[in-house]
């Protein structure tokens, strides 16, 4: 969707000579509060997913560990900071992908932390009120990231879980940075902002991003303005959640 | 989709026999807290709309009446208080719709107001998570609607504009009402709750439900877990829109 560009203004913008893709639309299972309030139980199979995405974040059957979907391939950082291919029988709980087809691309500055890149993007893409799906592939000076233990019944919210996370703390590593730029009104449904994934390019580590800095790097986004979000009808925790409380602070304090 | 009311208890069900719908999606354009902000300029065509769903509501170009989608008609109250057929190429900014399919029904009590309905429509569909199509045909003792007349740019805020609306009171008139009834994590996106239009089934008059009184009636509900929402990319005015003000009490005032 290049049209949304052509009034944007400034530098180093190599926007990518593809048409508009044909399907801009970014697929999602369940919610953010229903994550956070503790609905862990998959619900959507990894097949089913990829049938909407071949690229994306989310995590697993009792959070399981983070998801990062590349490529069409799904890939799993457990907590013990290893990497595994699940079977595509493997379900979520909460998951968002879109086929990913770079609208534009630019390059990143040596030094640049997540802030510096956070900001570099919201010029890069000024229409805060679309999704936006972001790859930044680099040689990265520094990553830092954390992964989620799988959990027994009866799940604690997310906030007790992420009290203890295991963080794994990488230098001079490549890789790719797979994730999405939500607007602020999907507030409770999915992250307003910026929610990043990384894994490595020898497809050994990763996680859930907590901060980085990159040494050479190149950021693409892809520009949605289709969002489909499906619920999970059948699950009992699901329907009986007050989903009317606002847990944005708890958001917060599980994201960063 | 039946099966979420396999648990529900109480009386007077009676569930429909056919089979889970293959599509139970809810299709919208655009947002509430848009519409609330000002931004009344049509972007999806009644056609496309009609790809998406044979039943729904919604407004116009220019904030042009009220719509109401039925058995795949597009009807605009206007606010002269008359019904019109337009034209499939008109555009709106706003508008929910489904493919209808009927997951159950239930009489509805004489005397029974908009409170009431919307009471014993929470019993016989208890998760609030999920969004609802909701038809409920009728003899109506009493209806209250409005619409509202069409806009010039500089375009005023909703609230502006519904201050001065046209109400629309009715008496021993036969209808249908057509709406949805959101959950609350769509604040913000749509009209958490119930928001209901009204058409005589002679098809001459309707509008935005304000209140009514049933005489006898019949309420027809189908489960959608699926929601599709599209946003209006190209326009500038969605773009420039700050979306992360909570508007929760403009549309109050708005919808009541």
């Amino acid at each position: 969707m290049k049209r949304i560009f052509s009034a944007a203004i400034g530098c180093c913008f190599l926007l990518s000579a593809c048409a508009t893709p044909p399907g801009d639309t970014a697929f999602q299972t369940s919610t953010i509060d229903a994550l956070l309030a503790g609905v862990y139980d998959g619900e959507t199979s990894a097949k089913t997913l990829l049938v909407h995405g071949d690229f994306g974040i989310g995590t697993f059957d009792h959070l399981d560990g983070e998801m990062l979907v590349l490529d069409g391939t799904i890939y799993q950082i457990k907590a013990d900071g290893n990497v595994y291919r699940p079977d595509l029988s493997i379900k979520t709980p909460f998951a968002t992908v879109c086929q990913f087809e770079s609208d534009g691309s630019l390059p990143l500055q040596s030094g640049s932390d997540f802030p510096a890149v956070e900001k570099l993007m919201d010029t890069f893409a000024p229409n805060q009120n679309l999704f936006y799906a972001i790859k930044i592939s680099g040689q990265f000076q520094y990553m830092k990231t954390r992964s989620v233990p799988a959990q027994h019944k009866p799940y604690p919210p997310l906030k007790e879980v992420t009290k203890d996370q295991p963080e794994f703390e990488m230098e001079n590593i490549s890789g790719i940075i797979v994730g999405f730029r939500c607007p602020a009104f999907v507030k409770g449904i999915n992250v307003p902002g910026y929610h990043l994934h990384f894994i490595s390019d020898d497809r050994s580590r990763g996680g859930h991003v907590l901060s980085f800095r990159v040494e050479t790097g190149t950021a693409e986004i892809d520009v949605l303005d289709q969002y489909i979000l499906t619920l999970p009808s059948s699950a009992q925790e699901f329907a009986a959640l007050d989903l009317s409380k606002d847990r944005s602070a708890e958001l917060e304090d599980v994201e960063k």
